[in-house]
């Protein structure tokens, strides 16, 4: 068997991926407003990953990898880092399969998504926030429980599973020219792009990050990966950085990579709960807001937008927090 | 042709709605959360018409009425009377065939639904919030523009378009055996009735209402139909009382109407929010309170439930003035 940390995975391995998780995953829709197609200029089509289960779609990935352990490695648990998304959806997927979860957790973590976490029954570790801390507590926890570990993004049966969005998109809506979704450590955007060009090399797909954790962006445009950075942004999804194999993978499939202001992106949150009528997080109107921003890039085309997640706490809204 | 007022629609009249709709109107989704059907003790299917064009149920209806109108008809244009939801999806189903709409507006409604009735370029012609001043200002307008009158409920063009939704809900989740939907002035109520019964009569239709507009509910136990009271309740969209015709409907076919407090329909609406990931406005959140509260009457039961809609004002959330 392959390195799942090293190696990218193939059109076959995210169809294999997608029968997979098929018992567990929701099939989620594609939505449209000719609203916004108006505002945007272009024929939007929403694939709505924050109805995806546990409301992001980081279960995808977390229920490909779990469900890819052998029983004797599935005996032994699984473990994995994460402030948010992920750290629920392997929870879940961990649950589902009846094994055993444990998540390390830095500091700062939104309430909201540790809540998630906890609910499906994984044991939380808390660590520091340096990247250092949260590996010093995993390699701990790793050699205490003999698990297996699951990487959030830098993993290849986390990126297959996050590229069968994908898969359902483009079945759903043949003859996109255009995919945009979020950037953060990559594993959504890398799945998205492998999943397009496997369909059609001619498909676009372009990465979508606010201007306050542009590290992606600039790792493209330097062709070094950077690390080690700060990220300043509302979106709490979108504070990780990429990793070896997201990075190649990136820098082999990507068009672009557009940034959005903090306040494009908060506009473009508020559009999406006034216009479809969704709940999203903050990390998933970036790719609405680099479209508006970026309108000359997108006129005219037909464009699938991955909505990520939202997980997002109700008595914080970044709307209601500015007035 | 038989007076639309006076005579129910039959199951024909609702297949043709659906034809007569496919072009403008969307085939909502039906979703599920495990979480929900946890708390409930039963298995919950929502038929999200919040994600309807206009964000409500209504523009089914509208639609079906507006395109009901032979040419001659539709060139003198529509009047209707409406506080909300049926006056936007009576002014966007006019703009798609190109004809006037005048809208007539009692004092005191939504600024958000005001807003996409103006949107959607319909005339607003303001009253007072009495029935007897809009009756007065209708007539008027209808006089002077020799326009077709569409009720907002009572009337059976608008009854069958409602109806279709019940339609696609029990085409995609077949064996349902309860359905459940808001009851305001008892079109969708009435649409989802007919619709549920000719599929199979042995379906449970039941109808929700606050405790605060309980005139239906008091309507359906007294024999009589209740006029003239004073709703007192969050829900902007359930203020209106039955008519004649669906009044008459409502006796034939409803198993029963169900009852809940403010500060149920209020935690309904945020777990919807919560669990579901949709944003829906507080008259659509009854069902689910409804259900919640009397859990008994569908513990274990397969449920349809109509989310009729979500315009609701971002800025004024009912759990954020309460803390």
């Amino acid at each position: 068997m392959t390195d799942p940390f090293t190696t990218a995975p193939a059109i076959d391995d995210l169809r294999a991926a997608r029968r997979r998780i098929a018992p567990y995953a929701r099939v989620t829709p594609v939505l449209r407003s000719e609203w916004l197609d108006d505002l945007a200029g272009c024929a939007l089509h929403f694939k709505c990953e924050n109805l995806q289960r546990g409301g992001a779609f980081k279960f995808r990935g977390a229920c490909n990898a779990v469900f890819s352990l052998d029983d004797a490695q599935a005996a032994r648990g699984v473990v994995t880092q994460s402030s948010g998304n992920h750290g629920a959806a392997v929870a879940l997927a961990c649950r589902l399969r009846g094994i055993r979860a444990t998540v390390v957790v830095p500091a700062g973590a939104p309430k909201v998504k540790l809540a998630l976490i906890r609910e499906a029954g994984a044991e939380i570790v808390p660590c520091e926030v340096q990247q250092s801390d949260r590996d010093r507590v995993t390699r701990g926890v790793l050699e205490a429980t003999g698990g297996s570990y699951i990487h959030p993004y830098n993993d290849a049966r986390v990126i297959a599973g996050q590229g069968t969005a994908t898969l359902e998109l483009l079945e759903a809506v043949p003859g996109l020219d255009t995919v945009v979704a979020p950037v953060s450590g990559g594993g959504l955007m890398s799945g998205t792009a492998i999943a397009a060009h496997a369909i059609d090399p001619a498909i676009r797909a372009i990465g979508a990050e606010p201007e306050g954790a542009r590290d992606a962006h600039d790792s493209l445009a330097s062709g070094e990966r950077i690390t080690g950075r700060v990220a300043k942004t509302i979106c709490d999804g979108l504070r990780a950085e990429l990793g070896p194999l997201t990075f190649a993978i990136l820098r082999e499939h990507l068009d672009a990579i557009l940034l959005a202001e903090e306040d494009e992106i908060v506009a473009a949150m508020r559009l999406v709960w006034d216009r479809l009528k969704l709940v999203i997080e903050p990390s998933c109107a970036v790719p609405l807001a680099v479209i508006l921003r970026h309108r000359e890039r997108f006129a005219g085309r037909r464009v699938g937008v991955i909505l990520s997640g939202g997980n997002v706490d109700l008595d914080a809204l970044p709307w209601a927090r500015s007035t």
